[in-house]
């Protein structure tokens, strides 16, 4: 491509300070170095994640930077020894990499890559440990190690997924995070088998894709609990077989699931990240056996708390990072599963609209009626 | 036998008060009624279990009682409708019981019968709900359900494991708690593969039951972590590999684990019943696949707690009661396993005395060299 080896110019959505609109620049991206792939982005969705970050409550976050980590792209040009994308390629950018290589990789039990983790989270690139955005010369930090909050961004290559061209890449940049999360939840990290009970906290995206997962595990009962009712029709699209508000009881919640289920769910799920639903979600748990999945990310600071006799009597406590899921493998799997229309993506956008109305689409987020906005970032 | 259908007057250490000395008083036995099973025990053996709730620090302790619950002993008679067991077979009884009727022995995810557990809370049998014990007419509670500082008891017969005969009881007696919650610690709840490196809070019995069980599930490296390096000596013998005395760092133990171990441990083990040790325990585990297991048992209202960042970057929580074992079907085959000598019991006996020297025996269990004291409770 006329672009490879060039600085890019293009429009980006700069958050210079927490709290503070996201700004559209012109912003420069420097060429892939080695191990390294840029990628023009076509769709960006918004998740809570980028939220959480840009309110300034994440103790890493670091600013002026470039948010975004749900979307999918096509390879513009790839830096020395990457060998498994070329340009021309569809790819998801996962903020979990996969490198195959690290102690994480060849474990076999956890997809926690660690090779890149230390420069992501210090929001560089690992060749140089330093970015590859700058306006007018000023760096901007990347986010996550995916910044696809602009039109141009670049990856590591171990955090690029390379998908069936065929994809239609404004639906399928939701398998960047939030669809992923909530099924991976459910078949990786609790393997729910046919015939469990289900408690979930939370129908958000994460929520609805955990309802979607344990409905095609199996599920006998899926109970969806949230404190906004108008939730309830569309879960039920997703699998959610019945409602419980908390508002409506003045018993603790997990008494309530504890009395609705004979003693308690076999698996619950936290996709919320409050860290009292989250023991909530723990001691509504059938004794002996009941298993509690964390996926929701707590305040900084916040801790979990509960009595040593829960886990005795048989609880188990977990949590999941991008639902257990292996990036680079498993993506393009979950690719193919929605084009074979074996997992939903359509139905979780609620909300189409264009880069230009970035701060729209995060107002949009914080109502009711929203589960993933995608924004269209070229035209 | 002569005495069956009779009430039995026999030695007991009853509790009459919290922290006061037992006194060895004639209690009236009364016989087994449907579904119980009167023991003559020979041997029982001291349990933390039985000095906290003596210490009055257990709000579910019931005054006056007779404790002890990991003994063996030779059935007298048996009540109406018992059919697994009959006078003259050696028997185990057991503070978990194993109806296999109840949800919780068919879901075969877990060992905690529930059939008796409410009678036995209350310190009575469940046939009447009142107890088997009393003196001169004023009832004596039961404790756990077992009730072994007695010369005779009687027990639920879901609570009874009938073993191998030939099998010396004054050292089989050990498999009714500490022994057995170690080693299933490791086999049953946290499945120790060949390689791991495991850590142990806490190198008490059940601590020094996890590192043979841990030893023989191949485990790479055993770290004992315990305040009083005296115990290092004895612990090589059960398979500890390393020592770590936290009073010899500055930094918190989990972070020294966690140096020393490039990253972690793959499992930790609370043997101890410390909520602050028990986060240690968890957080000292690898990121991506540690597991935390949780045997000892904390003082009533005490919280665990840790940031939920540890269970979401892959650490897992979870407990254990009485290692996972299903009593009556595992007790026997533990057995059998000591008779073939694939289990040590011989080598956690430190001290032998009389049940007239009961009180002497809790104060040798507060003292580092004692593991156990066994009492022979008839001439």
């Amino acid at each position: 491509m006329a672009t490879q080896g060039q600085v890019i110019t293009c429009k980006a959505a700069v958050a210079y300070e927490p709290n503070k609109p996201l700004v559209i620049e012109d912003v420069q991206v420097a060429p892939p170095q080695a191990g390294e792939v840029r990628i023009k982005i076509l769709f960006t969705a918004l998740c809570h994640t980028d939220a959480y970050t840009w309110s300034g409550k994440d103790p890493e976050g670091l600013f002026p930077c470039i948010l975004g980590h749900e979307a999918a792209g096509i390879v513009e040009s790839v830096g020395e020894g990457v060998t498994e994308v070329q340009p021309g390629d569809h790819v998801i950018p996962c903020y979990q990499a996969e490198c195959r290589e690290c102690k994480f990789c060849k474990s076999g039990k956890t997809n926690l890559c660690g090779k890149v983790r230390t420069a992501t989270g210090a929001g560089v690139m690992m060749n140089d440990r330093k970015s590859r955005f700058s306006i007018n010369g000023k760096p901007i930090y990347h986010f996550m190690g995916t910044s696809t909050f602009s039109q141009y961004t670049v990856v590591h290559d171990v955090s690029v997924a390379k998908i069936d061209p065929q994809a239609p890449l404004d639906k399928v940049c939701l398998l960047g995070c939030g669809v992923p999360t909530g099924l991976g939840a459910v078949w990786n990290t609790a393997k729910v088998e046919p015939g469990a009970i289900v408690a979930i906290f939370g129908l958000g995206t994460v929520g609805l894709a955990v309802a979607e997962g344990a409905k095609s595990a199996g599920a006998s009962r899926i109970i969806g609990v949230d404190i906004d009712s108008k939730k309830f029709d569309v879960a039920k699209n997703f699998g959610v077989s019945e409602f419980v508000n908390p508002k409506d009881y003045d018993k603790p919640i997990q008494q309530v699931l504890v009395d609705l289920t004979d003693g308690g769910v076999d698996y619950s799920f936290e996709c919320i990240g409050n860290v009292s639903v989250m023991r909530s979600a723990l001691e509504c748990c059938h004794k002996g056996w009941g298993t509690s999945v964390i996926i929701g990310v707590a305040a900084s600071g916040q801790e979990i708390s509960t009595r040593p006799f829960q886990l005795v009597t048989g609880r188990v406590w977990k949590g999941t990072a991008f639902g257990g899921f292996k990036s680079r493998s498993q993506v393009p799997w979950l690719v193919d599963k929605y084009m074979k229309k074996e997992i939903k993506i359509d139905e979780y956008i609620t909300h189409n609209l264009t880069v230009g109305d970035i701060n729209k689409a995060f107002d949009l987020m914080h109502e009711g009626g929203c589960l993933r906005c995608v924004l269209k970032m070229n035209e």
